[in-house]
Parts: structure tokens; sequence; C-alpha cells
């Protein structure tokens, strides 16, 4: 059978660390490749055979898996017996489509790699470590992201169940029933994991923008996981008219007035910047209407998203209140009015600042520089963060951002953010 | 026959000229109406029976008709053998579809109530008027504008002659024919109007935009008529990313990149209008790709048209090149670049001075604010200027624009626009 890990690796006769994690992401790379990229779909064959990869990996060194109430795999040493609280490395199994191999199975890895370094070692954790092999962080199939973490914290709803993969194909509770997995619990929204058994939640994480790339770093420590502030929909509506008739001072130019507001939150998001505060500003989608505009047209409306981001709920709050006071004055000056959609808000995850601090020393410990930098995208380790877990991530660099075949992590580097969590959880412990 | 001008109206029996003028338009909509505006496509029934009304009005005062090589109709008195070089008062007959009454008709209206005045004061003038009924002005049916004046210059060609009525219906070539004009002089393009017999071309014209309501002016000059330079496509190509995972130094954002554009091109715009030049300045289509667009994606490109109009050739290819140098400047500081489609460019026209002054002078005497004003649509007057005709042109207060059923002319105000052409006409005469 294809999907099964080839029963001729010996998982222990690779040698040292950086072999054994390239052999698992070639043999990853063997079985979910779809022959442009990755694609491993949450509660899928295709996951299930990542995580009997990893789960190999593990046997093979003598640790024990256990399997929670939402298909998520616990890896534990021997000596483990699961009861004590403990330090959880975690990250995902799934992947988009036509992915990378690294987008969480980096994370899956390093966490393995500090178990099975921790058996060799002999050391005696007061502490111990256990690595969580989650499913479905990924919101490429049912357009939820964080399944496998947010079903333990009865944060997965009816409509999610309901929700067909891609839009056409069965439903997530039919996936999670066909992966043995009892759908009542989460259906009713039960807390399906013990937050008092949690020391902390570590992820190791592919980058998934150019930041660490640009300042050469190979790994760091990440200081929050950023929430945003959306419209799907905003329109500046003005006054369309014929544009050679018009001068400018009876205008009102929709497309003149969009581009003023751009230019004044451009320039209040820079002097934010240099203020030293968490910010992206997006507009990714903008657009006159094809039914009316015209080249020599005076554009009566434009439409267009809005979409702010950052680590702090009050710098959200605050530049929305700049965007939303920057719409009323250009509104004034130009004769023009905003109308908007539903505001969308994502609150952003604080990582805990005992464990960035940690994170910090350690990895100051394995000669990197210890940078922080804030995390775009999502993870898992907002949900346990959220939940009340103290919480932290490193981040390793990798070129070409993610969810695309082009992902390039040098696992030089994920060894590196490796050591930074195996000082972490030994560090007094 | 509906179509023909009702035999019961006797157009010597109006009293004063405002409510012979009403009645006209009131006949003209009456036959030309669509049920939402008023539709006189160019060499079809509906203008031809315009110009049957303006022709019945002119028996009705004892004036000549004749017809030209393109099937325009010229005006003259009884004792203006047609031999002598004249004063032309032109105007179109034709309308764009669901168009407004007054587009071309008013001018014409005006030119019939000259004749008319000049008939009954018994003067005898040595450069006589006559009044230009044209054709084909508007470019809505077979894509291109002026064909009744451009076909007495030889500007029409084969593609014009092969274009067909909104893309679909009968060819221009057949609709020519139709009417009974010979196509082949105007397939050879031959000068078919006699340059040397026009002392002046006048034409009078309801403004196209909101100036003149705005400024309270009842009739103004006009100075001349805009030409414009103009890319249908415009690409900023940037850098797409995610919009969480790249900073504000890192990202090549096309929309921030094109809203930095417009900014810079709006102040020049500004500060030019201040030294006094002719300018606007329009993008009318602006779009991201909506195929790759999202809410959270750093747009990549953003696609947008340009146009600019002056009524001077310097200020066209100034604003242009500064348009092209902060190109390149975005393009440097933002990581963008710019792919520029073919430039199209229209010349201006100038109005005569020597006639912009008379008109000037005329209006004072009639009480008139002399102020001048540029026209930013283009008129037949243009092609008679660029023939080498000295021309001039009077613009009459219009509330919503044109080529819409809105238009609100006051017929007061056309009777002012038609006194400044009469002094015009007759001053040193």
């Amino acid at each position: 059978m294809n999907a099964a890990t080839d029963p001729a690796i010996n998982w222990t006769d690779f040698g040292d660390e950086q072999n054994l994690a390239e052999a698992i992401f070639a043999e990853l790379a063997r079985q979910t490749g779809d022959g442009i990229g990755i694609t491993r779909e949450c509660y899928s064959p295709q996951e299930d055979a990542a995580l009997r990869i990893f789960s190999a990996v593990a046997e093979a060194y003598g640790l024990q898996i256990d399997s929670d109430a939402a298909g998520n795999l616990i890896v534990r040493a021997s000596d483990d017996d699961g009861s004590a609280p403990a330090h959880y490395i975690g990250s995902h199994a799934d992947s988009v489509p036509q992915g990378g191999n690294y987008d969480g199975a980096a994370g899956i890895v390093a966490g393995l790699l500090c178990l099975i370094r921790l058996g060799k070692s002999g050391r005696k954790l007061t502490t111990p470590v256990r690595v969580l092999m989650l499913r479905g962080e990924e919101s490429a199939f049912y357009g939820r992201a964080n399944i496998g973490s947010r079903a333990l914290f009865g944060m997965i709803d009816g409509k999610d169940l309901a929700a067909k993969s891609r839009g056409v194909g069965r439903t997530l509770a039919e996936a999670l029933e066909a992966s043995g997995i009892d759908t009542n619990p989460i259906r009713e929204a039960r807390t399906l994991f013990d937050v008092s058994k949690a020391a902390s939640y570590l992820e190791l994480h592919i980058e998934q923008g150019p930041v660490m790339t640009d300042r050469k770093l190979p790994a760091a420590v990440v200081s929050g996981i950023r929430g945003n502030l959306r419209h799907r929909r905003v329109m500046c509506r003005g006054e369309a008219g014929h544009s050679g008739t018009i001068p400018r001072w009876l205008r009102k130019d929709a497309v003149f007035a969009f581009a003023d507001l751009i230019g004044r939150l451009d320039e209040h998001w820079r002097v934010l910047l240099e203020r030293g505060l968490d910010l992206v500003v997006t507009t990714g989608i903008v657009g006159t209407d094809p039914d009316e505009h015209a080249l020599s047209r005076i554009p009566g409306e434009v439409m267009f998203s809005f979409e702010v981001r950052s680590q702090s709920h009050d710098t959200l709050e605050g530049f929305y209140e700049l965007f939303r006071s920057e719409c009323r004055a250009v509104g004034q000056q130009r004769g023009v009015v905003f109308e908007f959609d539903d505001r969308v808000y994502t609150e952003p995850a604080r990582m805990d600042g005992k464990i960035i601090e940690m994170l910090s020393t350690a990895a100051g410990d394995c000669g990197l520089d210890p940078q922080t930098l804030p995390s775009g995208a999502g993870h898992d380790a907002a949900v346990f963060a959220n939940a009340g877990i103290p919480s932290g991530m490193v981040f390793v660099r990798n070129a070409n951002g993610s969810h695309n075949p082009h992902e390039a992590m040098d696992v030089a580097d994920l060894i590196k953010g490796t050591d930074v969590l195996y000082r972490t959880v030994t560090a007094s412990n």
C-alpha cells in the first residue's frame, strides 16, 4: 500500500537530527505530494499518512502515542504516564491544496526531535514534554481554521460541522466520523482538553512572510499573533460625470477620493510604525463598477476592501478610528460618502510574556539574535493562548511564503529552532 | 404620416422668438422622442424628421435650403445666392440614443432665429449669414464623431464607412446611400467644402457640464475645445503576498502605489490650475484582478485608465510628462512597475482669437458677464477650426449634463445666446 510508511526505512538509522528531519520530509513529500505541491486535506487519507509517518518515527524511538477526542495525536516519553502537567510542543499535520511540505510539519518534526533528544540525554524532567500533532489547522477545505485545536475547546459549531470540503465534498462531520471520531462531544461544544495539564503550549512554525529572510534570521521568537479588523466591502460614492466637461472644483470623483484616503492612511501607518506599533494595512480588492465605468466618465463610485492587522487590540481599534475619521474628512472635502458593510473583528492572541522571555534567552544561548517578530497569519497557538494556556512560538526562516509549493526552509535552520525549543523546555526543569 | 411635420402648425404664428423656439423643440420631441428620451440616429428617419422640422420653419420665413455632399442642409436668405463668403452658424440635428432634446438642436434653432431676425430687420449684410444643419455629430451609433462635418474635409475613411450602427445594424455607407448620398467622393477623401466661402464658423451649443449653472451664466463664450491624451489601460505591477505576514517596508503593494500616484497627480493638477492652465484629469476605470484579488492578499497588480484633457497641446504634453515621471518615481520608491498601452492623442481645437473677442464684446453688449470657458467635449466647431476656418462657440447654460433625457436648458437662456450670435454677425457688417 503506497500510503503506508516504507517499512524499509529504519528511522533510527540517519545519524544526526538534520538527516533524520530530511528523511521525514522526503517521506512526507513522497506520500502526500500531489504532482504540483503537497496536499494533506484534514481528516483525509493524506493527513492520516502524514500522522502515520510521524508515529512511525516516534515508535522507532520508543515513544508512546495517544489520540484525543478530535483525532489529534499526542506523543510522550515512555516514562511519562500523561497525568502530570506538561509542556506541549504542537503543530499541524495538514496542508492547503497544492501547498508546501513545511507549513505545519516543520513544527511536528521539531517536537519529535526534542523528545528524541531528551530520550537520548537521559534527562528526567519535572514537567514532561509532549508533542501535539494537530489536525485541520488550514481553513482551505472547510472554511474554518484550527479545527483540531478549536474542537478541544468547544469552538466548532453545527455550521462548521455541516460545511462541505471545498464547498462540494463530504461534510466535516462525515470526515470526522470516517476518522473514527465521535462528533457528539464536539457538536455539544464540550471542553475536551484539560487546561490544567498544560504548563505551556509551544509551537515552531515556518515564517510565512519575508522578514526573517530579509533580516538574515534563521530562527526568531514570535511576539504575538495578529488579530484583524475587516470590511469586505466599502463603497465610496461620489458623482459620475463627463470627464471633459466637469472642472476639478465641481468634481466628486470617487477614485481620487479613494486615492486621497489611502494616501492619508499610508502616512498614519508610517508614523505609527515609527512609534513602534505593530500594524499592517491592506486593500486587497479595489474596483470601479464594470457596468458603468468608462475611460471618459468621472467615476461615481469605487468599491474596496479594508483590512488592518495588529498584535494589539488597541492599535486595531485606534487605526480603525483613524480610518473612519479620514473617511469623514475625505467625504467632506471631496463631496463623497463612504458606506461600510459589517465590521468583522478577530482578536489578537498574546504570547505569554514569561515564555517569550524564556524563548528569547534560549535563542541568545543558542547564538541567535534574539529578535521577536509578530505573526501575521493565524496559528493553533492563538487558540491555546486564548484558552488561557501560556503560549509561545518560534519562527523558522522560509523563503517564498507559504501555501504554495515553493516554500524553501533550510533544515539547518529548523534544527536551530529546535535548539531554542529544547533549551526552553529543559531550562530549570 | 407621423414623421411629417404637423401641417396644422403655422410657424410664423408664435409671436416672439421664445415661443417659436419652444414650439420647435416641442415638435422635435413629439417626432423623435423614444419614450424615455430623444433618439435621432444620424442618417436615419429620426434625423431626417428633425431636419424636416427645421426646414419647414425656414421655408415658413422664406429662407432657401440646399443640401451638401454629406447630406447636411444649408439655409440662406432668399437674396443670398450662396456665392459670397458667409458666416456659417452651424450645429447638429442628431442625438445619442435616449439623449436630450437640446444637444445640437439648440444651435440650429439659434441659427434659424438669427436668419429670421435678420430677415425681419431688413438689414443688408456684406457677409451673409448661413445656417449649417449638420448630420452625425454623435459617435454613439458608428463610433465616429462629427461624421457630417468630417465628410466635408476628407476625414471619413473606409473603416468608418464599414462601421455598423451600434455594431450590429446597417453600415454607415448603407445609411448614407439610403439618404441619397453618393459615398464615392467621401470614400475618396475629397474636400467637399469650399473653405474660402467661410468667413467664420460659429456654433451655439448647450454646455455639457455644470460650470455655467454653478457660476450663474446664461450664456458664455468658449475659449477652446479640449483635446486629450489617453491610455485605455495602464498596469501597475507590484508583488502579491499574504496581507498578514509582509510588513510595510517589504511590500510592493500595487494599490497603495496607484493611490500615491493619483495623490501626486492631483497635487500637480491643483497647482497647474492655480497657474491658470486648462486641465482635467480622470481615471474612469480602476480595478484589481477579480481572478486573483482577495481581502487578505496584498494586491500584486491594479489596472487603470488615464485621461488628461486640455485646450492646450503644451499642457497636455507637459502633464503627460509629469504623469510618466511620477510613475517612475512611485515605481522606484514602492518597487512597482507601470506598463502602458498605446497612447492616444486628440488635438485640441483653438477658437479664433478675433472671433472670441467679437463674441465677448457682443456678450458684454447683451448685458452678459463676458466670461470664457473651455469645452471639454468635442464639437463640429473643432473640425472647422482645424480645417483653417476662423471658428467660435457660444455655450448656453444647461443643468444635468447632456447625453441623457434630463438636459434642462431654459429657452430664455437660448435667446440670450442667440442675441450674442446675432450681434456678432451684424457687428460692422
